[in-house]
């Protein structure tokens, strides 16, 4: 199938007048070329019939290999979760990583997720679950220090290894990341940095999640704060997509917007832990930092979710300030798709626009949660009212993986019987 | 279709002993008649082949004539909110509360609720739509201070008239409603106390959802709080099942407890109207407070969902009190069924038991999302993990109303071009 032509839809572009547009897509070569009125002639024409037709959501902060986990680490003290986990994680074979991985990746599809960061050792097993799953995959090779780590060998050599041999692919894009400031010092921070700078890549890592990784820190570092001390020996920079940032003070916040760090909020996995309250998004918002959403992993969320991610984060914002019209839907659907974009400096994603990339999901109005939704309505009820049952229809790269509500390449049989170990 | 076997199912019973069984069930004449490993003869048999077979979810607490809002009341000040609610509230047509409730029954359905409670005026319309969906409705006809409502005539004789003709129906349900202490004086309060004693219903109500309303209250009554007050009158009973809650003191949840009180918790509408943090679920819970789950209307939350609710709710308890052991997925669960059961009264509903009316949904645990579910992981993976997507099949007194993901009845036309004002 070389080209793709949607008719009738609700257009929820997200281009720059945020332009919500009643008409056609085509779809050729894996990009879009056409938004408009006109009906044109394709290889394969798709009936939208007024459903929604939506970017891709963009989940960027997950560890999708420890998919297996789910219903297995809940309801217990966050000690006891970091503890099993990370005994969990560790002496994994390649294929529990990789069908753990294939799992997750189809459901992230299936909720109409087309692209999502990936931060965890073994990536080069995840790139290859990429492959088969079609997801657009940023997997971000997880460093740490050497005396701290399971890898085998250095993780630094790990992950430029990893970046070296997974350069220039249509569905992954390799990076470097570093685990937290828990179990990464200067030294690996900053060979993190320098492997991103000689790679032209993102850095992901976690900052800031828990009270107890910043109060150990603080404790051990005269007062110096984990943000404060990344500033202070050069590490904050523009490539540094940072998950959490649960416990950064104020003053944290306006050092990540003035070196452009870039944010990921992970609102459900954040209460899930119950690691004390809602990161500060109006702050970090009104001091320029990007703020995108993640699902985190399937141990402290349960599900690769971005429609709940959305829903639950806007609304609880609102609680957290006593203050409905804090946030909005529309500024929280661009979290979830053009901002998720820009932190992965991906201007060809997180919108639908002519000479992007075509990753493209419809959502079904006819289903009685979306019925009445017209393009006064549609960006309201994508954030407050559909969910992954409205995903009718995904498409990544041009290629068409959902259905009419089938996943098309997955089999659950292909899973039953399999090693996630 | 007079019986019915559902085969291999992972039956999640929600019986006294809370277990989990792979097995058959057999349902006869609207009730279960048989659970166990026995394979029966019935006019239809149903494959589960590994399925979640739950009791259907009870939404306690809804608006369903209200569900055309959806996406028109977002974003805004409270006071905003209501008095925009206010003014669409009033001045309804008949067909237009038919067709929002209705399309409101499908969406419930479609998301494995199979009980609701319904608070509104012209309950004898919403009453046809119940017919008409198969779902069971819970009706409560909302009264109010004569000189403050838009009901033609009393709405305490309103009430009295929808008791009296909708007595005895296996789906309809009828009870008295009062709205709130801002619009219900003690004549009020008590009469439908009345009504209710003589009528043998439940009352259902709003009660310390807004600080707004509270300090109003308060300020006007000497200091007296809202639940103090109606404890004094004599109003708080066992009949009552009171909505949201959020801003009574530990005082007043002591006089609930002791005096048999249910509670409707409204989590993701309570967030997204910002009325100022959580419901004190845990203290409710400590009092001895039976504590149920609500979706409130689709202009507060948007979606008829009661898996958002148990969800939502569990993690945002582990977040306000910074303990993600504080809820735990089975005491969750019982919230959504054999709790709002037992707080309706209704020893027949809420349970996979024989004897119990069959009320039964079953999630499908071949989607990615609920794939490797197996009876130990079922109860964390329903709260945590599944969605509306997961409800595959939703059977109401006996009568398969959504099979392997399709609503029966459902059709999106029907409601195209209809009125719902």
């Amino acid at each position: 199938m070389k080209s793709l032509f949607i008719h009738d839809a609700i257009i929820v572009t997200q281009n720059p007048l945020r332009e919500v547009l009643r008409g056609n897509i085509l779809v050729r070569g894996g990009k879009i070329e056409y938004i408009g009125k006109e009906h044109m002639d394709a290889d394969y024409t798709m009936e939208a019939n007024g459903k929604i037709a939506l970017p891709g959501l963009i989940n960027t902060h997950c560890h999708v290999a420890m998919t297996h986990l789910r219903g297995k680490l809940d309801d217990i003290s966050l000690e006891q979760f970091l503890e099993r986990t990370f005994r969990l994680d560790s002496g994994r074979s390649d294929s529990g990583i990789y069908n753990s991985s294939l799992l997750g990746m189809y459901e992230m599809l299936d909720s109409g997720i087309t692209s999502f960061v990936d931060l965890y050792y073994s990536e080069d097993v995840i790139a290859r679950a990429v492959r088969q799953s079609g997801i657009r995959g940023f997997l971000s090779w997880v460093t740490l220090d050497e005396d701290k780590t399971t890898q085998k060998g250095s993780p630094l050599k790990n992950a430029d290894k990893f970046i070296s041999d997974f350069a220039h692919d249509d569905l992954v894009t390799p990076s470097v990341g570093v685990q937290g400031v828990y179990v990464a010092g200067d030294e690996t921070y900053l060979g993190a940095k320098d492997l991103a700078e000689k790679k032209d890549t993102l850095i992901h890592g976690h900052l800031a999640e828990t009270r107890e990784e910043v109060y150990n820190f603080l404790n051990q570092h005269n007062g110096e704060r984990p943000t404060e001390h990344l500033d202070r020996i050069g590490f904050l920079n523009p490539r540094f997509l940072a998950a959490h940032g649960v416990w950064n003070t104020l003053h944290e916040i306006r050092l990540m917007g003035r070196n452009g760090v870039k944010l990921s909020w992970n609102p459900v996995s954040n209460a899930k832990l119950g690691i004390g309250g809602m990161a500060p998004i109006p702050e970090y918002l009104g001091n320029g930092v990007n703020v995108s959403i993640g699902s985190d992993s399937c141990g402290s969320n349960n599900s690769q979710d971005i429609f709940q991610g959305m829903k639950f984060g806007s609304v609880w914002v609102k609680s957290d300030r006593w203050n409905p019209a804090i946030t909005n839907a529309q500024s929280i659907l661009d979290m979830a798709t053009i901002n998720a974009a820009s932190s992965l400096n991906r201007a060809d994603l997180g919108s639908i626009e002519a000479g992007k990339m075509a990753d493209i999901i419809l959502l079904d109005t006819r289903t009685p949660r979306l019925m009445l939704t017209d393009e006064v309505t549609a960006v309201s009820n994508i954030v407050y009212s559909a969910d992954a049952s409205s995903v009718s229809d995904v498409i990544v790269n041009g290629k068409l993986l959902k259905e009419n509500g089938q996943l098309l390449e997955y089999r659950s049989s292909d899973f039953q019987d399999s090693e996630f170990v």
